[in-house]
């Protein structure tokens, strides 16, 4: 009877499950079909259901279930304070819901740290004890880990990196800040970047007025040699540059790991992102990969190596029975 | 024979040098007439000459002295790194030829992660586990401590507030980037846009042509009711607040305390501060002081209250025999 746990990763669409045994292997990995927008009562009780035949098969050895979710964890009261898209989820129970259905521990997370704790479980950042992570989706997650643990801060809303500010006049955001890296560095940004810049590419025009542009297709449209949808993504790694610049000289961490969806574009928006870390932060360029540093340590950005698995991985490790991932950092 | 230790602030001009109770009574303090300019050599003499004095004068009861110098300490070697304004002190074993020659440990450490320590121990964040400190001098400089310890960051880097991206294109920076936090808020950011503004203002142009132009007059010509002296103040806190906000949404700490010389102006500064903090950061805006939070818990952004003694009680808190304190964080 070996232990595992369930991580679970509800996501802005779909619902996906895993199995993971303790040593990290993957048991079983299913995508739900419910929508997420169907409704909480309805995801619940798909989770739970799916959940219920994972312990059917696996037997008896679940430690305990995390859950990853795109929204802000109250850390003293287990629950989700704030989840724009997750209407209904406020302030609702559903640890202890699903506790008193499956009979086993459930722990809550917001989806970037777990991706956070899963790249530092089983992904890039293995082996390291302090790292950042920052995920490129429809909007920017951001996960600190101190010490093997994520860094919650005392509301639990630490990490929020996709809201450092980047260029203080840039474009507005829906947090009410300007310029956050979110404006420059998500699929949200790129397409938006897109629709500013038809007036430069009639190729850019062409894709930009059908239901096909997305992050990956103007992505598609920069490989094939398209100068301003090029443009758009050394802009994506002139944000991330700078605003991880930042962080590099706030925290001087060993290791930053990019991942989401965005992050396959990692080829057209490296160079540029860094370019600016370099020019930008004393500090990384003190201790950049190549430089003698002390001890040989030095600053690593790199991307993340478990793709969109990162979250399932981390909200499984969370499930492990690990009661202090309970706790608020402070 | 009471325990006691000695705090030394070695500042881009004067020497000082403080022996503190245990308690964290100040016992003495003494302004040395050596200038830092005269050299490594007349320096560490001097410095000892007054340690020594203060042993025969206190007791036997020294428990180590604490350094705080403005640069980049190696926190594996115990040396400093970098220190553009103390040429010749780069590389140098101070801790190793002034515990020969007093025979009691020796610790150095950045002048504004001692200003940290100083106010988390005795002054504005007391009673704070976790702090972050923002001094505004001649640069600005920065210090977290969490977990009661400052964090140092892989190579003893850390907490490079004042090198915070604010405005990407913004002021060129010494250190290479543009648009940082110090381009805003130190009294060398000040003193530079009272001569960008002299064609704003009779007043600031007849200021800005003597030599007796520095933040603090141009503060005392901003109260008098110059429009465009008190202009450069509301940059301060504008700059502030960005910054500010892109930490307390990657770190959500309880606690920011903003000291050195231009922490003076706060009353002109801190109200643009204010509102770019709440307007910038849903971090803070959601956890600012009257917002109902999980447990109360909510952010402050205070003034730090030892004034310019802040890094010479951090400095003698080191001192303390905190071994654990020579340990970079990582």
């Amino acid at each position: 009877m070996a232990r595992f746990a369930i991580g679970v990763d509800l996501g802005g669409t779909n619902l996906r499950v895993a199995a993971i045994a303790y040593d990290g292997r993957l048991l079983e990995k299913l995508t739900l079909g419910t929508e997420v927008g169907r409704g909480r009562d309805a995801v619940i009780d798909e989770m739970c259901g799916a959940i219920a035949g994972l312990q059917l098969k696996l037997g008896a050895g679940l430690d305990g279930i995390g859950i990853g979710v795109p929204g802000i964890i109250d850390m003293d009261r287990g629950m989700l304070r704030e989840s724009p898209n997750l209407p209904g989820w406020d302030d609702y129970p559903v640890h202890t819901e699903i506790e008193r259905r499956l009979g086993a521990p459930v722990i809550l997370e917001n989806d970037a740290n777990a991706a956070a704790l899963g790249e530092t479980w089983l992904g890039a950042a293995r082996g390291f004890d302090h790292m950042c992570m920052i995920t490129l989706g429809t909007g920017v997650g951001g996960g600190i880990v101190l010490d093997g643990k994520i860094w919650h801060g005392m509301n639990g809303m630490a990490g929020e990196l996709g809201h450092v500010t980047v260029d203080a006049d840039g474009p507005r955001c829906n947090c009410g800040n300007q310029g956050c890296l979110e404006q420059y560095a998500s699929a949200t940004a790129v397409m938006r970047m897109a629709r500013e810049k038809i007036g430069e590419s009639e190729a850019l025009k062409a894709l930009a007025s059908t239901p096909r542009l997305t992050a990956r297709t103007v992505y598609e449209l920069a490989k094939s040699g398209d100068r301003a949808a090029h443009a758009i993504f050394e802009r994506v790694g002139w944000a991330l540059g700078i605003g991880i610049g930042s962080m590099v000289n706030a925290l001087n961490l060993p290791m930053y790991v990019i991942g989401g969806g965005v992050a396959s574009s990692w080829d057209l928006f490296a160079p540029a992102m860094f370019e600016q870390l370099q020019a930008r932060s004393f500090v990384y360029d003190a201790t950049k990969p190549g430089e003698t540093t002390g001890a040989g340590k030095v600053t690593l950005v790199t991307r993340a190596q478990l793709g969109s698995d990162a979250g399932l991985y981390g909200a499984a490790r969370l499930g492990f029975g690990k009661a202090e991932a309970l706790q608020p950092s402070i």
